[in-house]
């Protein structure tokens, strides 16, 4: 083992381009996820497709971050609260990468949406594109600052979209059993629920990882409401 | 740092303990699994509603392998393929304990099924509960032995469960659209389909870091058409 003193400078100088790198991840699955949300609410298909190709960047970035935490556990074997970001990010890069996937099921249910015609959307799944887009934003957000603060108005947002999820998808289940000729394009409108939903959950995951990180605490199966929450 | 040989010893026996751990949780979870099928498949009530209130069990032994995995990781700075398993060993028991969820809303959905009433489920649930079944044991098995082949073909299934759930999918909304008055039972199938279908992937995650713990190989983003799955 060489001089101490470098070693530790390097390594942190290793968690801050870690963070870094998530953070940048996190914008650029913002972004797509933005993009997906005003194709839908636009109705803009050019915007709708692009998201739908895919990406590519996320995939390889996601790696790229897997590999450099790898290589921080194994050259650098940290303990404490410097091994727990370390293992966050790995599992928070996890969660981005699914977050990159959904935007991708969004701009393709949203694309089928508009072949099958476009209906009365009740205010409801607005709203939840809100929450969500936010929860995600917040969660990023407070991964790279170990705001616990933030993280905890995460977990509360969660809640809020489950029972909006609700409202949606029992408002399309009566829309369709009124008028049965709109339900193709009610059941994507059901699936969208359920990937914004699912956006929400994988925020909730990141916002768990602050807690774990900042504190060493584990708030996954307390009195929040998480414990079937995916 | 002390004995060298010593310290190895207790790290293997470390490593050992985790895997059988993540082992036991993988019985566990299958067998919670198992139950809510049987459940659905039999129509027995009683089976359904002990699935629903949830299993802290599954909750606890979580927390307590994360435990395990991170005092590993802090004590004795693994390097290489042990390094590998401990981090593949937490994400899996993140994806052991999401599929404990499932089967708690598999529960649900199958119990709020069949107050709705039962309708013809024309072969295509059961053939994906198998599917998904045997998904998650051969993941668990694969993970447990490091054994790549087992991981390959749950991989190739994953396909075959996409498959299954988009034939369903049609076939619901046609049933649906010619008997509007079968639409909540035929929703809560969709549901069903929908909660299979992400047991497959994450099973799909465990056989992914089978790979990567065996051959150090980051197989997500390749060929086998997972880019976009969950």
């Amino acid at each position: 083992m060489s001089n101490m003193t470098s070693t530790g400078r390097h390594f942190l100088a290793g968690i801050d381009e870690l963070k870094r790198e998530l953070g940048l991840q996190g914008t650029t699955v913002a972004a797509r996820l933005a993009q997906a949300v005003r194709g839908f609410v636009e109705r803009d298909l050019h915007a709708l497709d692009e998201v739908a190709i895919g990406d590519g960047d996320i995939n390889a970035r996601q790696m790229a971050i897997d590999d450099r935490a790898f290589k921080l556990l194994a050259l650098q074997q940290p303990v404490a609260i410097d091994l727990r970001v370390i293992v966050a990010a790995i599992k928070v890069n996890a969660d981005l990468e699914r977050i990159g996937d959904l935007a991708v099921n969004i701009a393709e249910a949203s694309r089928r949406y508009m072949d099958y015609g476009v209906i009365d959307e009740q205010e409801v799944i607005p709203r939840m594109t809100d929450v969500a887009q936010a929860m995600l934003q917040w969660s990023i957000d407070a991964f790279i600052t170990g705001n616990v603060g933030l993280a905890q108005t995460v977990l509360e947002r969660d809640d809020i979209l489950d029972t909006l999820r609700d409202q949606a998808f029992r408002r399309l289940a009566d829309t369709m059993a009124k008028t049965p000729s709109v339900m193709p394009s009610a059941l994507e409108l059901m699936l969208l629920t359920r990937h914004f939903e699912r956006i929400g959950d994988h925020a909730t995951n990141i916002a768990e990882d602050v807690f774990f990180v900042v504190a060493g605490e584990d708030v996954r199966h307390h009195a929040h409401g998480l414990a079937a929450s995916e």
